[in-house]
């Protein structure tokens, strides 16, 4: 795709302009006597004229008609029709055409003008392999091809080829590869998500257990500045406990929940979308490959048939007229029509697969760098939430330094003094 | 124990000198003649002179001795008797006497000149009640007692009575009281290390949680910078638990192992020695306690022997003779000396376990402020522990929000595409 279609266009119609110009002043510098004049109704419309003059078969014309045709006319037209060509031919080949005007060229400038053995053959050289329908260049052949995104490692430039299946004859597309990513990336986020999850039922575990020991009345019966310090300490397990359980709370509705409903259910259809529009594209495109493949085998069988017929009549081994080889020419032709038809339709179909392919694998680039961040955003989350745990848990900590500051045996004696003295009257000595 | 001894010492000698210098005055004024004075081979020397005066049976023999004296002689007597008295018994009244010698005066004192009734009753008033053995003063008699360390709410104030148990009718001696309270603060230290037990079971239970969590190989598959932080995140579980492990193994041995080892066996031990020891003080007590009772009672018999032996003399009831009433004197006054030995040693007793209660109460009263003291320390041990452990659990977020810092989609898609790219030729034209 290295010239833009309409280029192309343009030069292919100069040369038919040229050639026309060219055979037209060469049928006239030949066939000045209306005698030999090709009369219009003897060539079926302007347009078969034209068609007819693609190859050249006039020149058969001019050499098998009954009425001789002075050598010096012959010369000319020769001349003439020669020059054209050359002329015309200049537009068909561009700077950097792929060859196949070029061989055109060679092929039609080999062929010794007597010679009628046209080199055909039936498996007429295409220029460029296919693999699986798609159609590269061959290596070292054609201009260099530049990096649609370079240094990017864009998924754009990387996944043309099928990949082979190393134990199989199967091969997946480059597309599909690219697919399996985002998939696996789905099942990434669910695993992440079970992880959390497991996370939650630890701390949960936790935080019960804690729960149940503040209630302990272990060394409940404590007094005092002690007693209040100790009382205090055992809250705070549950303490502790509430903080962690809002730990788990947090990471169920701002970590596990999020990745489990991140690109819920319609990501998975959207994904099966890309691929098999992507897929048909590529099954069209091996349906138009198998067209030309056909295509081409008719043309090869219709120019065999016209060489046989030919030979044929050369050697004046059959009772063909000129009709059948004129009928087996125009086939020859139209089979020719066709193969250019079929081979057009399969580049497009390409062209088209080619743009859906960097437009998709583009979007799938974008929803793995969105993938990626989302996912270390949420697990930012997770390591902020283990921050605030962290602090939460070393405020629990705070009034049980404060009570333990304020233990006062003093104190915590005069209050069980206080309570539990039994008389405070001192005795004194026995007198009679 | 208001007064020291040697005063109160002081005091009696006084008494008994002017008491003895006014009878003898009495006994010259009252018996001039021979023939009425009182032979000393008849009163068996001095002492018994002396103690033969200390009630004043001398009345009586005044009174009833065959050889009437002179009424004015009589008179005479008593007055000089009397106010003798007065000025000895003055000596006795401390200015803050418990009563008993005031009581004695009055006694004394309310005796009807002309009566010979003893108001001596078997239960001679002891001016004092005894508690369980243990003598208090009379509420609002005597002296106001201070306590011996004032504002300090010491042990050694407020346990001297026994304590009575609300159902039955057994009490509780106050020292008892002081010691459960030791062997309650023994319970509570236990009660306290079982509490941290569970504590350290929990964090185990945790830690093996985490731990396992850890190796989950869920997500293993995320690659790149991503799978790194997401590596990361799973290995900073690991070390989440190697904190509570570590936190643990040190509640195990800086709080739960000192709370179960400090003040081991020895310590029950060392207590019944001072249950044991204050236990006898008190069984002496008891002891001596009756042995004044004991001597009470035979006081008492005696002088009842004595009052109903003089009785029968004066109404010529028996054929008792004076012979019969000096032994019975005699004896009477031997059991007033053995109840004073008695008392004294009820006192001497009485003082010893007191000392004892006050230096034993003040080491009970050390040993639960060290108790205290100990485990405020302790508790802070296991405070500063949780501090460390929340910081030291902050410290394991640290490296995986270093690498979730360094996610980068662009590079994971290179490291990825690099891996996992199929082909970089692109598609082109098919040419014919």
């Amino acid at each position: 795709m290295e010239e833009p279609v309409q280029v192309q266009v343009k030069r292919v119609c100069m040369f038919w302009f040229c050639h026309i110009i060219g055979v037209f002043i060469s049928n006239e510098l030949c066939t000045l006597d209306e005698k030999h004049r090709l009369t219009w109704p003897e060539v079926k419309g302007g347009v078969f004229y034209i068609l007819y003059n693609f190859l050249p078969f006039y020149w058969v014309h001019l050499f098998i008609s009954p009425q001789g045709i002075p050598k010096r006319r012959k010369f000319l037209f020769v001349l003439a029709l020669c020059s054209s060509l050359c002329l015309s031919g200049f537009f068909l080949c561009p700077p950097q055409a792929h060859g196949s005007p070029n061989l055109l060229m060679s092929d039609r400038l080999s062929l010794p003008i007597c010679s009628i053995q046209m080199k055909l053959s039936s498996s007429l050289p295409l220029s460029l392999p296919q693999i699986n329908c798609v159609t590269f260049p061959l290596p070292g052949e054609g201009p260099e091809q530049q990096l649609l995104k370079p240094n990017e490692w864009s998924y754009c430039d990387y996944f043309w080829t099928d990949k082979k299946d190393p134990q199989g004859t199967a091969s997946v597309a480059g597309f599909e590869v690219l697919l399996q990513k985002q998939l696996k990336g789905k099942q990434m986020q669910k695993e992440m998500a079970e992880f959390i999850h497991e996370r939650i039922k630890i701390e949960e575990e936790y935080a019960k257990n804690l729960s149940k020991l503040s209630l302990s009345p272990l060394a409940a019966q404590e007094e005092g500045t002690l007693g209040e310090a100790w009382t205090q300490l055992k809250k705070s397990l549950h303490d502790e406990a509430e903080v962690h359980l809002k730990f788990s709370n947090k990471l169920h509705s701002e970590v596990e929940k999020p990745l489990l409903t991140f690109r819920g259910d319609n990501f998975k259809k959207d994904l099966k979308k890309y691929d098999h529009h992507i897929a048909d594209l590529r099954k069209q495109l091996a349906s138009r490959y198998a067209g030309v493949e056909k295509a081409r085998k008719a043309l090869a069988d219709r120019q065999k048939d016209l060489e046989v017929k030919t030979q044929q009549l050369e050697i004046k081994l059959s009772n063909k007229t000129e009709e059948d080889i004129k009928k087996a020419r125009r086939k020859s032709t139209q089979a020719g029509d066709d193969l250019m038809r079929c081979v057009d339709l399969y580049n497009q179909t390409q062209s088209k697969w080619f743009e859906e392919m960097v437009t998709t694998s583009m979007e799938l680039e974008k929803l793995e760098v969105d993938r990626i961040e989302w996912i270390q955003q949420h697990l930012r989350q997770y390591t902020t939430l283990r921050h605030e745990t962290d602090m939460f848990n070393q405020s629990t900590v705070e009034p049980v330094d404060q009570l333990l500051q304020n233990v006062d045996p003093a104190k915590d004696r005069e209050l069980w003094v206080k309570e539990n003295k039994t008389g405070e009257v001192r005795p004194v000595d026995m007198d009679i």
